[in-house]
């Protein structure tokens, strides 16, 4: 259903983001690094991971709240320029109640020999509509 | 020349992104609306928001500290959906010192009669390299 | 009212907090500089920079949603390191819904020749109870 | 070293915190939660939460980056109302480099069992000087 829902979401799919896990009080997705997604020195565009946050903290909120939900909003910190095969978001729920959810979320890129590195932190708010 | 290094950036190319205004402690971008921006309901993905947020506070940074710049990290909060023609992130540097900049955001929207409406807003800093 | 209302949070009364404008979808605070309100350099303490942001934030966001709030979060940017007579806190409302509300603030401190000096900046959701 | 520089801030001396671990890449705060710790309704003033992820967080980059360290600025997300006898605020370094950290943090309360209860999330960037 996750997936079916991020199919749904034209900038989605022309990132090409895909759901790799759901439920549980988290959601994890991850987008394959490709060079139309970059900035000007080669590495993943900052705009980029900030989708990717986005979207993994809804998604997470969703786990909790349904899919009825708004983004209220989100922090981002860049740690480490991103670049390798594949980004990976994977968000969290801290704490929800019945009208919204705080969810935190870790960026991570693999490198083609699996290695993962953090490169950035987010921590945001979903709202149920 | 901030048109140019937006030109180099092959992210901001794949969604469209325009330099509109450089200089003078701001700096602001224009992505015309597109279906492939958009999320399921038809608005814009807050991804995309969140891009434009991204870009722009870096370009004000920029006009502060020159073009080897890095984003530290930025905040956005989502208001109102958003749709229409084009969406306008107009950034503005808050304080600079040699090695940083904190600027802040205001995300709106245009429709076909120029009417705008704020949709979103940012604030981030911006690191000198 | 709004006096009354910080008058009621003993914390607001330890750190000698007071409403100095309040309607017309703003709220301003101030609270006198004193020894006891600093770091260990002898500027304000960011903790208290912060408690001001907090509190005039929420008191914005009460213009709009009715004093029936609670603060669901906010980002502050220190910029330079406060001192002088008074911390005043001015914040305003971006943004209403009928359930929450998205406030930005500036904080200055004023010196006693009554100049004023942008120290941070900050950015916060409050929600209607 | 950490308690003596603790000790050397009024404003934390004013609403009695300690550290109550050092080192490791992170750093716990605690505060004893008084009466005039409070806002109107008998809870912890958001405020003196902010307080305390402040501190904690540039506690947390202390430990990466020595005690010459400012703060950059931090967003915390209120979760529950916070009561009991005691606030810990447990902050650890996500990632640093030897300019800027950026640490997360937890703040919970614990009741006179023992029991703790997450109430805020933070996230926040510590920059040496």
């Amino acid at each position: 259903m996750a997936q079916k829902l991020l199919a749904a979401q034209p900038f989605s799919v022309l990132v090409g983001a895909r759901v790799v896990a759901f439920g549980g009080g988290g959601a994890t997705l991850e987008v394959d690094i490709r060079p139309d997604l970059q900035q000007q020195n080669g590495f993943l565009h900052g705009g980029l991971l900030s989708y990717a946050a986005d979207n993994a903290l809804t998604f997470a909120g969703g786990t909790a709240l349904g899919p009825e939900v708004l983004t209220g909003g989100f922090t981002i910190s860049y740690l480490r320029p991103a670049r390798g095969m594949v980004l990976r978001a994977e968000a969290k729920v801290a704490y929800s109640s019945r009208r919204q959810a705080t969810c935190t979320c870790e960026l991570t890129t693999l490198d083609n020999a699996g290695t993962s590195t953090l490169c950035a932190i987010a921590q945001g708010t979903i709202i149920a509509r």
